[in-house]
Order: C-alpha cells, then sequence, then structure tokens
C-alpha cells in the first residue's frame, strides 16, 4: 500500500510519524470532540451535516475551532487529494490542545485522519446481537471522544456472545456507543428514543425520508421485550438488523421487512443501489 | 532551567520531544487512567497509596499494565534521579495503547511526567470559592482521565467568580473535579460523602487521624445551607478552607477552626511542620 497521510493542525504528515505531545489534554484530560464521515468515489457524503455538529460540539464544550469552516474543508480536499482513497472514511478530531498546567483549556490541535473504508452491503444480512447496560452517556448530544465505558465493556460483551452494547439512560432505551437504536413493536410502528442520545446523522437521514413515519420517543426497558424488528444506524454501519438482544432472539432471527424497506432507501439515497 | 525529562514506556526522553501517535486510545477515545503523588526533599508521599489506586483502576479499566509494580517504581526512580526535583509531582499515565482500528483496546502506553511542586502554606488563609454544579462523574470511583464537565465548566466557573466546581452528584453533594469535599454542620460534625466519588488519598489519611470524628455519608444538597466549615482535600491542595459556596460567604468567611485543626495534623503527618 502506498504511503498514507494525515493532517495535523492544517500540515499534510505520514501517518506513521503523526504524533502529538503527551500535554495535549485529550491524553492528560480526555478532553476533545470529533467528527466523522464517508466518502463514496471520491465524494465526501452529507459533508455539510458533519460540519455542523462538529461546529455544534465545539460551541458545547467552549472549544473555538482554529479554522474557518472553508478552510477545514480546503485542507479535508487536500488530504483526499494526497491520499487518492476514493471509498473512505475521514474523521475529523478536535482536542483541547497543549495545556501549560495539563488542566486549562488551550488553543485546540485539529486532527483530520482519513482510511479506507468502503460499506459492504453483505453485512446486513448476518446483522448483529446486542447486550444492555445501564448507563447515561455524559453530555450525551455532543459527539466528545469519551468512550470509557465503550472501551471497558469490550470483555464484557464478548462474554456475552454480543456484537455491542445497547445504553439503557436517564430516558430509558437509548443508544450503542456509535449507533442509533430503532425498534419496531407489536402495533408496527417504528421507534427511536428522542432524548439524552447522540443525534446521528444516519439518524437525521431517517426521520427525513418520506414513508416512514418514525415515532421519537422515550422507550422503556420493558418495551424490548416486545419487539418485532430492531436495528442500529451509523455512517460506517448504515442499517445493521439487530437479531437478539440479551440472548433473546428477535422475530424470526433475520432482518425483517420494515428494516429491509428503510435500508433499501438509505441505499438508494446515498447512491449506493 | 535544566532540561526536563519524562518516562514513556520505560524509556527516558527529553520533555519538549514527549509525544505518542495519533492513535493511543486516549487521543482517539478519552481511554486511559492515571495516578498523581508528590515528592517531598526527594522522597515520594504516599507512593503505595498511590500505586494501589492505580492498579485498582487498572484492573477497573480491564487495563492489564505491562510492567510489575517494582519495575515501574525502579523506573520512577530513575526518573527522579536524572530529573532531580526534589519537590515535585510526578504523574502517571496508562492510556488504551495503539489501537488498529482506533476503537478495540490494545497494549497500553505508560508516560510518567515529573513537575516542580511545593505546596505553599500561604494558599491556606486565602482558601477557595465554589459553585455547585449538577453532575455525577461515570465511573466515579477510578481515577479515570476523564475531565470533560470540568475543563467545559472552566468559563462558568469564572463567570460565577468562583475557584472550582461542587458536583452535585446521584448521592447527592460529590465532590471537585480534583478533590474531595468535607464540611462542619451546626451540629459540629465533619462529614464528607460516602457514595460516588474518588477516594482520595489524602482524604483517605484525614479520615484515618486520630482525634477527628469524621462521618462518611451521603449529604443532601440543602445541607451546604446549614454549613458552618467547609474545605476540599487533595495531593497538592493538602486542605484548602472552602470561604463560599454559590456566592454564599460560609462562617466568618475565614478558615474555621476544625479545618485549622486537621490542617495542621496534616502538615505534620506529612513532615510539612
Amino acid at each position: 500500500m502506498s504511503q498514507q497521510f494525515v493532517l495535523i493542525n492544517g500540515a499534510i504528515v505520514p501517518k506513521e510519524s503523526a504524533t502529538i505531545g503527551i500535554t495535549d489534554l485529550s491524553i492528560q484530560r480526555g478532553f476533545g470532540i470529533f467528527d466523522f464521515f464517508k466518502t463514496i468515489a471520491g465524494e465526501p457524503v452529507l459533508l455539510e451535516d458533519h460540519l455542523d455538529r462538529l461546529y455544534d460540539s465545539a460551541k458545547e464544550m467552549m472549544i473555538s475551532l482554529p479554522f474557518t469552516r472553508e478552510s477545514l474543508k480546503g485542507s479535508i480536499r487536500d488530504l483526499m487529494q494526497k491520499n487518492l482513497l476514493p471509498d473512505s472514511g475521514i474523521r475529523i478530531t478536535v482536542t483541547g490542545g497543549y495545556s501549560a498546567d495539563g488542566y486549562s483549556a488551550a488553543s485546540p490541535n485539529v486532527l483530520v485522519t482519513q482510511s479506507m473504508f468502503k460499506y459492504n452491503k453483505e453485512l446486513f444480512d448476518k446483522g448483529c446481537r446486542l447486550v444492555t447496560y445501564e448507563h447515561q452517556r455524559q453530555l450525551p448530544m455532543v459527539k466528545t471522544i469519551d468512550y470509557l465505558q465503550a472501551i471497558r465493556l469490550q470483555g464484557y460483551i464478548k462474554e456475552k456472545q454480543a456484537d455491542d452494547v445497547l445504553y439503557l439512560g436517564k430516558s430509558g432505551v437509548a443508544e450503542c456507543p456509535r449507533c442509533n437504536f430503532f425498534m419496531v413493536n407489536r402495533q408496527n410502528e417504528l421507534l427511536t428514543p428522542k432524548h439524552n442520545v447522540l443525534y446521528g446523522i444516519t439518524r437525521k437521514q431517517l426521520l427525513k425520508m418520506e414513508g416512514f413515519d418514525i415515532i421519537e420517543r422515550n422507550i422503556e426497558p420493558e418495551e424490548l421485550l416486545e419487539i418485532k424488528e430492531a436495528f442500529i444506524t451509523s455512517t460506517t454501519k448504515m442499517i445493521l438488523p439487530v437479531l437478539a438482544i440479551n440472548g433473546i432472539r428477535i422475530g424470526e432471527g433475520k432482518p425483517g421487512p420494515i428494516t429491509k424497506d428503510c435500508w433499501r432507501q438509505l441505499l438508494l439515497q446515498q447512491g449506493l443501489e
């Protein structure tokens, strides 16, 4: 593979030698935000939505981004031209910066990394299994770098023979660490949690899609026992059917009809079908 | 000032060139733990207590430290001999390590940094002012690097003309981001929150001190209105009197007698008086 590059504060550097000083507040205090978008055939997907959220996250964390949106987009284009990865995932991370005393907010460091990524439709039929865990993410609407619980629970997820964890939070059923959650109940209502979750860009696209009457509301954990279908959404997973929760099979243990409909329409909208 | 050094995975490197790769899980996912102890006249203070807690934190986060306790202590001694800072603060940070996919737990990176630090008794009389904020730290008993809220609230604290924030959590009055909280009520009881806080090493030392009958229990936020004295504790602050909470002066607005007694005894125990 040819050498890959990343951006550190606007400068293009080889990926292997990309480092930051250990006084950065991400390392010292877990302080940072990020966003992540796809490129398909060299075109960023929903870039403006992702940048909107990045700037919202920055505002909420009192971080002033040292680049205008246009110059950030310009450097991302430069990076894409250098890396020549038409199908990729691009992550923009904004950390708290180099703090003299290891605590006071400083001028942020902005890291942009690009990795090969191509959505694989075959994953849809395999689906995934979830295990629930009581945890409310702090600052749930902000895309911070905080995945302490998610990383800590990796062993637990494996032990429970699941693929990911579904958090039960302050407003009931919430989200997976990197995905939003949707379910179809016995009344054939398509539901997704309304409060105390990260508002995903794929979730947003689904909520806007015609032909689906998605209800945003609190979902009680007991409602998970009355599920006909369920799926999770994210930029990389698109729509991934949930085939079991806490070891209990959902429906026939394969993707349901509403899940399939949503998926097909999403593929169409992103030019993947 | 002569050049200072840090340890990165057991190797001594100059502080200015101390970096880690951007794939480390602290930068990508805010995943890491740490501990911090003082040295006075070249002697580590309560090192075993701090190492006990570091290993407990690692265990809770499913991190296997790549060094035995003895070899970690050996490298710290080497660093101290190199830096020649008899009065200092030493921080051991253990991050999630370089993760190939930016998410799966990896072999940790261990960073040890040393900075000049000498406790200044004159700070005691100045005391501090706190402002309360509703927030429950996740995994409160683990010393993780997560200070997202603390850094985010720095502007808020200033705006409220306070010096630090006092979290109100799941069990009521909790702690400051880097300090434990103690108060004396109208019945002259010396209280400190029992649950859902980090168990500080200074807190632990105070609880063991003879002559003080400290009660560990939940403290309701309303009890803050009935305070005769209050103070916060930490490795660097020792005991710092709280002279106001939410703009309301406590007692005479100067350190109270029980606070002074605790402080003097702590100074004696740490050989500072």
